[in-house]
């Protein structure tokens, strides 16, 4: 009969509900419980006795972000930036931190992130997973406000770590000015308010001796 | 005569941009310096085989709530979610964190806390501070959805951390699954996507005897 088809399609789709939610669930917690090991990536930068790892510093590069968000005119869409920085190392906990300065790793590193991308965004329900990758790409691809001001706090996180803690990974590589510069440049080339803030800790870096002149 | 009285006046007035600006960078600097101590400041869990520090906490939550932004209706102000998130426990810095079933140390969080908000926001330029003070207190008050949906976020990571590192801190108290349900059930009001993951992990716990039934 009609009527019995239709209520057993309905008990079918919402069977299908049923089980669809449980797995989607259980999507998210895959991807959040793997999301730990961002803790126990490790930077260059020190943090007290121990190095730095890659989740605390993306939560230092948001309070960045939000501590600086007026500063810049036009003011940046906040939730945009935001969930960029949120999103953008990511990726580390399989393909790792790679050195600013590590010039073998970084010739590998773009492909290293995109395998880990498909991987990790993966575990995601498939609407979800292209909406973190999405903001993944748009800071790594740099091409809107929002990715640039991202990537100013980004730097200016790593750069300002780096001089509270001594710079031992300069140190290390005799680091000169002119060579951080290529790192450093395009969040000075932002203007204010990263330009002075960066060029004023370059001349305590440089009257520190953290960097060869 | 007037024009160089308005001449003078033009380079008084750009004389004291120059002095206010290097001081509006340095408060910055400060602030930002301070907050690198919330990578110290310990929580309950562990992650791997060290207690989790609330910095990488904050960074966890704010992946959450990038996450499950979409899942809610209507959707909160990502923006606004993700400011209250970076800022959530930047008190901590002097207060320390609270854990949940510390009732002794609850009686006094809320003292120690507003200090040292009023310390920490302080070092920052006026409106600055005022601005990310507003968030922290946006947070703490549970008044508007996207102070709830960071609430939620908030809940949903410290009960999945304890899950997954086999809530040692839960079992050295015998935590029930009741007195649980305190600290859990504002997040479980939320409805989802929460509320089946929190009763979903609630299970997990349970059979994996980290909860007294």
């Amino acid at each position: 009969m009609p009527s019995d088809d239709r209520s057993a399609e309905r008990r079918e789709g919402l069977n299908q509900q049923a089980k669809a939610a449980p797995e989607r669930q259980e999507a998210f917690l895959a991807f959040l419980a793997l999301a730990d090991r961002l803790k126990h990536t490790l930077r260059a930068a020190h943090t007290g006795e121990r190095r730095e790892n890659s989740a605390e510093h993306a939560w230092h590069v948001a309070l960045i972000a939000t501590t600086l968000a007026e500063e810049v005119v036009p003011r940046p869409d906040l939730g945009r930036v935001l969930a960029m920085i949120a999103v953008h190392d990511v990726v580390e906990i399989e393909a790792g931190d790679t050195f600013a300065f590590d010039d073998a790793g970084l010739l590998t590193q773009l492909e290293r992130e995109r395998a880990a991308a498909a991987r990790i965004f993966g575990l995601l329900p498939p609407e979800t997973g292209a909406r973190l990758r999405e903001s993944w790409e748009e800071f790594e691809a740099q091409e809107t406000p929002e990715a640039r001001f991202a990537m100013g706090c980004d730097r200016l996180q790593g750069f300002l770590q780096q001089i509270e803690c001594g710079a031992p990974a300069w140190k290390e590589i005799g680091l000169t000015k002119a060579r951080s510069l290529v790192r450093m440049q395009p969040a000075i080339d932002l203007g204010a308010p990263f330009a002075p803030m960066i060029l004023a800790l370059y001349d305590r870096a440089l009257a520190e001796g953290l960097l060869v002149p």
